[in-house]
């Protein structure tokens, strides 16, 4: 249930419900908004490629990126209506990384819904990740500026090699799975994309370089903590049924901390039993290994010390809105979805 | 062979040589250069990431498009180095293009070498198309404008408008297999790319706007005699040939004028048999409706009148380098690859 109570004080005695709060569903509604607007003055031929291109869109989401970067442009007093294009920009390019990672994950559903490869074709799919990431750069040069584009540009270089990186994870080679190499991975993969919002956020609200130094910051070590927050939450879901697929894609898929951080602790002479457990999907024996190593403990140890400097990054510049800013970075501790 | 001869006349005399020609060569090869440069410059990790983003490039290529950039800046007295980039730019686009149209037609072999999908997978295959998207809208962040960001932008809408309106044709429904449907899908697909290369041009030659409306123009009416004679060449070259994987890939993978002329010029009575020989690849069966309905006269008379219309268009302007300009349009109808 959405909480009643709008005070400040309210957002730290509930983070759990921060997306549900009355000053964040003001802006997600602005944001759904905005991006039914450029949805509807759409109206090209063929239909298809458009259904398929705003299929994740209409199914939903957090809108967390668009969000950041709203509340960032807020956070240095820029004007909220200079950011909303920008927003549906953000949010335009998150689903055209959702379709694109889907094809490869071989993912079926999303966002409740059937992934856009499944539902349309991988065909289609690809031209409609391509037409989503164009339509996000014309709107980039439309309301934004040349840096916006650059920004934009980088941003995806540092997403793609991420994402190159996990594929070429190998629980059998050490050294690919590792903490560092998971770290510098999700450095890129996601804290990349986050710190992507924040600081578009920043340079749309005008941001002194101090306050972009400190949001950029923010946003970098917030996408950290999401991102190994996303792996606990797989963990648990595994934990919780007792499908072998779900197993079998998160050692295939993706790079997970608890995962390579259990493999690293567990003794030397057990790592042929857990790679192997990983391998054939045998959850009990996985779980085991996991809890031996209190993997899950260790994940959110971390990703609350990331939430923390994230936190942290913003004292003494008075943003706008810090408190919220720094419930987000709370929310996304103890998020289940 | 190269032709030795400088002069402006030559070009009226050897138009199959025209990219052999000094004139021509010597910008292909500030465009090489230029190319060269930003992936030297590129160093970052994965490496089979950017091994894999310029697979194509580096196998070669006519390097049409930027050639096309080039020309068009210089015809309005630009200057060829604030061109450079942006030609940079424009090829890695297009080599983007290159890589997904090979993963949605399953292409195995592109200018000689394997698809970026068959020597790296269809994951980094995706993501080393999207890392050039990115890098090319970088280029036209930095040394372009927002306008130059748009315009690419609103190409890509078209081509990929065109591409899924391709994968929609079907024989067996003779709205989508009409010479309307084929006209529609190609000014979107093709034309509308050498439209953006010329426009580009102008734009960054700083043209005037009649200038660059006569280029667009020019642009567009040569990419669809560029398309019609591409369709002539799959045709002489399953003529040429018994496999009848190359009639598979005729058919199933793209609209083909001579082949809609030939099933619409065909009598009623016999379309059947047609339909037939087009889906089981009797190759003898097709070359005889080919023939008998003039089809490949037909395709290059069409594509002759557009090349006309090309140079047509730059009638009147004393474009600096109108000669050349006439020399490609006649290229496009006459080349062999």
């Amino acid at each position: 249930m959405p909480s009643k109570n709008n005070s400040a004080r309210d957002y730290f005695h509930s983070p759990a419900n921060f997306l549900k709060h009355t000053v964040i569903q003001k802006r997600l509604e602005r944001i759904n908004s905005a991006i039914q607007q450029e949805i509807l003055a759409e109206s090209a031929e063929p239909k298809i490629l458009y259904e398929a291109a705003y299929h994740l869109i209409n199914a939903g989401g957090k809108r967390l990126r668009s969000l950041l970067v709203l509340l960032c442009c807020e956070a240095v007093r820029g004007r909220c209506e200079n950011a909303l294009p920008i927003c549906v920009a953000t949010e335009l390019f998150q689903t055209a990384s959702l379709i694109q990672d889907d094809i490869i994950d071989q993912d079926t559903i999303r966002r409740g819904v059937s992934t856009v490869h499944m539902k349309y074709g991988t065909e289609i799919a690809i031209l409609a990740a391509g037409l989503l990431i164009a339509k996000a750069y014309y709107l980039f040069g439309k309301f934004g500026n040349p840096k916006l584009v650059r920004t934009l540009s980088l941003a995806i270089h540092r997403m793609s090699e991420g994402e190159v990186a996990e594929l070429l994870i190998n629980p059998k080679n050490p050294q690919s799975f590792s903490k560092n190499n998971y770290l510098s991975i999700i450095r890129r993969k996601t804290a990349a994309s986050f710190e992507l919002a924040v600081k578009i956020g920043a340079i749309l609200g005008k941001a002194s370089q101090k306050q972009k130094k400190a949001i950029s910051k923010y946003g970098f070590k917030l996408g950290m903590a999401f991102q190994i927050r996303d792996d606990v939450l797989d963990i648990t879901m595994m934990n919780g049924q007792s499908s072998k697929a779900s197993l079998s894609d998160l050692h295939l898929k993706r790079a997970n901390y608890a995962i390579i951080h259990a493999l690293q602790e567990c003794p030397i002479n057990e790592r042929i039993q857990f790679l192997n457990a990983l391998e054939k999907g045998k959850i009990k024996t996985l779980v085991s290994f996991l809890e031996k190593t209190s993997a899950v403990e260790n994940a959110m140890q971390l990703a609350e010390s990331y939430s923390f400097q994230a936190k942290q990054a913003l004292q003494g510049l008075k943003f706008a809105n810090q408190k919220i800013l720094e419930q987000l970075a709370a929310f996304v501790l103890i998020r289940e979805f």
